[in-house]
């Protein structure tokens, strides 16, 4: 067959959402469903909350891609070693999807979340343009997924929202988080105990909710302040509500 | 029949997504799908968004319950008589929807967006709590349909992320644009030339895009510069993106 006939094929960056299957789109559901080529990332040596997310969807002649992390929280972001692994790590990865791609075939990318908040998927994206079409699938995000679940509206009105990450400095979370109506913060994981110990810093402790594995069955949401111990899973979010104009 | 022998129903406020219907959850699309009753705001005289969306799904046997705005943008939020119209409405509609499932019935609230996320189902929600069980579904954001239309993402590593509505004061938006690494600004509508006047007060003009009606066939994308005149769609949504680490 004449390579030049090949229709290229496309990489879809599809959000899986927060972490129960049914809070996925129609469109990721389809896509899924449909894939014959099915890639996502995980933590080697385990099967991946991705994955996991889609079990029972795919399609009996899918091949599988996993992806496996050279190195997760092992390394400090700011450490110069972790983009020396991460960056070549990304780039075989992109290689990967772009041959798939050229020889016709379709691939599916599961990303956690909303492919371009904060995931994982834009570091292949931002490799894989002009070299292959690529598609991004929205999704519902893990902190909305997180804010549903404290039963309280997050924004009102006006409400100023800021969302920031556990990994930044302490006094950068305590400053911009006194400077907000509502706030989220994200990747809480070992940053537990400087994340709250911002937060009452910037006097926003005491209305502050924590929440592990929203939407998930084993989903728990506690006051942040009564949280004991440096250290909850990776995913976990915090919420404050914003208090702002409501008729 | 006894009445105390009567199950109480549930109001569910489902999120429909930033347009497109097969950006709905699979959750919410069954939810809508099986509803014998469904209710959604609009503007008076309209067939409204909410109902729009969900064209061509509901059930045969359905009963619609369209709650018809008194006031929508004609009254300044900040006007008392704006919340003197808005308050009543609001406590009528919510007890529609209490009779509704005292009576045995579950309603389905179409909501816009994600239902906790700046949307009018709150309104109702803070109004029927300990009345009647009210379950809500989580959808996917109407700014994260316009950061996937931009093509770009709109965070990375530890980027902060402020989201600011387009009603808010010029000082207040320039002040908070000059803040955060990633913005999103919200409700542009006709504050259009205020908006632009603030991010270009904060510097960041030149990196704004305007995004209009994100997810939908007449979706817009331009830089935020170049798009002349006072006024857009209500549902606008103005991306700066974040340039944060990126291995």
């Amino acid at each position: 067959m004449n390579q030049s006939r090949i229709k290229t094929g496309t990489v879809w960056g599809v959000g899986l959402g927060p972490g129960a299957a049914d809070l996925m789109t129609l469109r990721a559901d389809r896509l899924i469903r449909n894939a014959r080529h099915v890639a996502y990332f995980r933590k080697a040596g385990r099967r991946g909350r991705a994955r996991a997310t889609v079990d029972g969807l795919l399609h009996a002649e899918v091949t599988e891609h996993p992806m496996d992390y050279p190195v997760t929280t092992e390394i400090p972001f700011s450490d110069p070693a972790y983009n020396a692994l991460l960056a070549p790590f990304y780039e075989r990865c992109a290689d990967t999807l772009a041959a798939l791609a050229k020889a016709g075939e379709d691939v599916v990318v599961l990303a956690e979340g909303d492919p371009f908040f904060y995931g994982s998927f834009m570091h292949l994206y931002s490799r894989l343009g002009g070299r292959v079409p690529v598609e991004v699938v929205p999704a519902v995000t893990a902190m909305s997924g997180a804010w549903t679940a404290t039963g309280q509206p997050v924004t009102w009105g006006d409400d100023v929202l800021t969302v920031l990450m556990g990994t930044l400095p302490e006094e950068v979370l305590a400053e911009k988080a006194g400077r907000c109506d509502a706030l989220v913060v994200m990747k809480i994981g070992r940053h537990l105990g400087r994340v709250r110990r911002a937060l009452d810093a910037a006097g926003r402790l005491d209305d502050a909710w924590l929440v592990e594995c929203a939407t998930l069955p084993e989903q728990r949401i506690c006051p942040l302040a009564e949280r004991d111990g440096d250290s909850v899973p990776y995913f976990s979010t915090v919420i404050v509500h914003g208090r702002g104009r409501r008729p």
